[in-house]
């Protein structure tokens, strides 16, 4: 491990919350959140204690031949209880948290996994991966009643670099990688993955790969699984892995059926993946739209164009204003582009011209060159969003000690679809939240990947709670989202995965033949039906 | 259909070879051809006729309600009995063609498909779904003695462009287009689909996705499978459609399962494709290597950058001499660019700086601007290089009346494999061919897509051939090329599809999990087993 990254084994991972324990705000903080909430409460909760919670003994015991790589721990098997979406949060702040695991595991090796795989096939123990455990969407919560024990599997023991291919721009990964750990180890090399998602810090390459995370860029190739060039799959029936190739049309793709599979299908244990040499040109610049109608325009225009900016991405005011990008009511468009083969002030000016013919007021200068940035104002919004978007997760847990409602959702579709469905979902879950909360609630809007045939609008809702309810709360306003949702034909997951939560949008979204093709293909390759029950297809 | 599409329908589609029946060359260069390939014959087999085949009524009458959709017709079932490899030419050039089908559909809506397979389910006939019918990997060809009779399903008639959506660049189109007719329809509209793969006449929207056809561009998204946006399917069990959106995270695409299925898992009757504009701006030159080792360092150089250039294909010495591009013994890089948005001349010259510093010679300026091309002698390269290409099958066909054995495979590995593939390639197949036929070999590489990981490799075999024995001939040499690639866990085909040809290297290369899930796939889609029987799987 890299110096860098050194430091952060010192620190502990809040078992109830967002990333590390030490970075939550204190009371004060919270305090001073929920006075800007109409609704919440006048103090925080206290911070869930996992000394309160009921953890009884394991139902099952692992074979000797396994019992060194689990765990009955009541403190490791209470932070891989659940997720981190809002009602994760809220539900152990109020000291309900999902169904504890009876064991966790650690293993090393896909011998292991496999190993570990047959003995709970074997007894019906579900076996539920996990990696970093940032899942938003209850990926890695066991419900249901069939199975008589719950085993998470998590994969983070699993994380080297075993091979680097620097003429292929390529490494070999174990899947229990961290995001940091994973770039300290390419960095030397002058090589990076480039993905970044919100939980970076927090969350493996195996859970990006098994949810098709969505990354850095926000045009081209947005998500992981352009990035994967062969996957080691274990699965109860048979482990096996895909050559790496640079592309191939023998059949269909056997990783794009894994890819996205949530373990359900098969446990990724490591894969080959795609490298870029680290950019040595980059600019940026932020362009302000009094109009969010026009900005909508604008960024269809640039996403049509092939200039294809890393950064792309349209607040709406509200966004803009909570994250400082803007204080007078403006929609921003922060509009990145980063090279490592020329510089990218061209591109930017032309952006930047494509968005003010659209009514864009761009008050830095489309600043060029090589190391950064124009230097004007552009900058201080593109660093405020920046700043916000990593801390964000912290506030909301400060905010959900408050008694607040604070979640978000994406989605994608067609051009022809954002506007209404933006403005749908801002008046029908605002108004959803004042009938089940009494009080107006923040419902703010950004589009975080973009597409010549359409955009990924990004939604935040901030409501008061209902004293004790929170999650119940927000289970209802989500219903009322995914109607919306469901009416536009839009996606209910761009890049959060669909989990247990998502399951009955997900079940009317997918196609018909591909839920017959799913089904058999689980059948096959999990006949005792124990990996992640639940997910992506009944238990 | 527009004025420009109109006489194409006045020419008759050869039923043993290659396009336009009046295309194919005449005995007299025919024999010029001949000359050149030590091993030949002295004057061409004569073009077969439909009449001296032997074609028995057919095992199976249609019921009544679908017997408007189906012929019995000699000539049309011929037609359809092979696709067009160079080993269905030379079988149908030596009166041997494959199994000719008992019947032949034309449906004309989803409802006859379903018709159609639950009629051909319930008796037993394997149904063999036919587009342009330009498959070269025995993907049309019925094989096995399993079903009580073949049909093959003609998707021609679903020709339609139904709907259009300016906005989001996207149409709603019927697989049973041809790549002519389609352009015909998006040109009006200022858009592009921008898929010309070789068989661009001669094959449909609906092969190109159930192939995974490599299309147009060289780098980037070089395969049909990443400009569909929906796919509606129909198979035995359930027809569906997927949502048009431009991105999903939710669960495993199921696009990606249906595309490459190459008609064993359902029928794509039609797609919504992500469109372009028509670019305005084009450049393009040509490099000369000395050195192939140096050009495939200038072309991975080109790859790893972020240029993307529309075209980069490298020829070697023999492919550029074959075509016309160099007639020096160099190998010669082929760059074009293209843009709707901004002219390309800073990035063809960035690319012909890259090739320069690898050793590259650029003959021509690397002229930039509107128009397309330098006006140089690049261009008369570039020029000879694209007439080759097209005119290539026909001259194949030509060669075959002599008694040659012509054909070409591609693959695709990473960079670290290249070199040693093209090596191995040329010289134990260029070893099997002297010793299969007493006379040496011509064996050509140019490389035809290229990416940051990887490239695919393109070969062309010219040989002298067995006097009636040239499909056999071409059977041992293509085992011979496989378990070269098989030993650098190269691709079986980067493009060309799996079909039946290829069907021992796939199985090979297909990793178990994935098999698994595919049979089971299989099983719950097509319970009859009547889906083109053989193709990716065992009948």
């Amino acid at each position: 491990m890299s110096e860098a990254a050194a430091p952060r084994s010192h620190r502990t991972r809040s078992w109830w919350g967002w990333g590390w324990a030490d970075a939550h705000p204190d009371d004060a903080e919270c305090i001073a959140m929920g006075a800007l909430v109409p609704g919440t409460l006048a103090r925080p909760l206290p911070l869930p204690r996992i000394a309160d919670l009921r953890i009884g003994a394991p139902a099952v015991t692992p074979p000797a031949a396994l019992a060194h790589l689990v765990t009955a721990d009541p403190a490791v098997r209470a932070s891989h209880a659940m997720g981190k979406a809002f009602r994760d949060v809220a539900r152990a702040l109020r000291g309900r948290p999902g169904r504890i695991p009876d064991l966790v595991a650690h293993p090393r090796s896909d011998r292991h996994v496999a190993d570990l795989l047959e003995w709970a096939g074997d007894r019906a123990v579900a076996v539920v991966p996990y990696g970093g455990g940032s899942s938003v969407v209850g990926g890695v919560e066991y419900r249901g009643a069939a199975h008589r024990a719950v085993l998470s599997l998590d994969l983070t023991a699993m994380d080297a670099v075993l091979e680097l291919d620097p003429a292929g721009r390529s490494a070999l990964v174990q899947a229990g990688i961290l995001g940091p750990a994973l770039e300290d180890r390419l960095r030397p090399h002058g090589l990076t993955l480039r993905h970044f998602p919100q939980s970076f810090e927090f969350s493996t390459l195996g859970g990006w790969l098994a949810t098709r995370a969505g990354g850095h860029y926000a045009t081209g190739r947005t998500r992981i699984d352009d990035f994967a060039q062969s996957l080691r799959v274990v699965t109860p029936a048979a482990t096996g892995t895909s050559w790496r190739l640079p592309s191939s049309g023998a059949g269909p793709s056997p990783d794009r059926l894994f890819l996205g599979s949530e373990g359900a299908l098969g446990i990724i244990t490591q894969a080959w993946m795609r490298l870029q040499e680290r950019p040595h040109h980059k600019a940026s610049a932020a362009v302000a739209f009094a109009r969010f109608e026009d900005a909508l325009e604008a960024v269809r225009a640039v996403a049509q164009s092939d200039l294809s900016p890393a950064n792309c991405r349209l607040l709406d005011a509200g966004e803009a204003a909570l994250s400082g990008a803007s204080r007078d009511g403006s929609a921003v468009l922060v509009l990145g582009f980063e090279s490592a083969t020329a510089p990218v002030g061209d591109r930017l000016a032309h952006a930047v011209d494509l968005a003010r013919a659209h009514g864009g007021t761009a008050d830095g200068g489309a600043g060029s060159g090589g190391s950064g940035g124009s230097g004007g104002p552009s900058d201080a919004a593109v660093g405020a969003w920046r700043s916000a978007f990593l801390r964000m997760p912290y506030l909301r847990d400060g905010l959900a000690r408050m008694g607040a409602v604070v979640e978000t959702f994406e989605t994608a579709a067609t051009w022809d679809r954002i506007p209404a469905l933006i403005d749908e979902i801002r008046s029908e879950v605002g108004a959803a939240a004042r009938k089940a909360t009494g009080h107006p609630a923040l419902v703010n809007c950004r589009l975080t990947h973009v597409y010549p045939d359409g955009a990924a609008p990004y939604f935040t809702v901030i409501a008061g709670g209902r004293d004790g309810d929170e999650d119940a709360v927000w289970d209802e306003l989500k219903a009322v989202a995914e109607d919306v949702l469901h009416r536009h034909r839009a996606t209910i997951t761009h890049h959060h995965a669909v989990g247990r939560d998502h399951r009955r949008s997900y079940d009317r979204q997918r196609p018909e033949p591909f839920a017959l093709a799913l089904r058999a293909a689980k059948s096959a390759l999990d006949p005792h039906g124990v990996l992640n029950p639940g997910v992506l297809l009944d238990a």
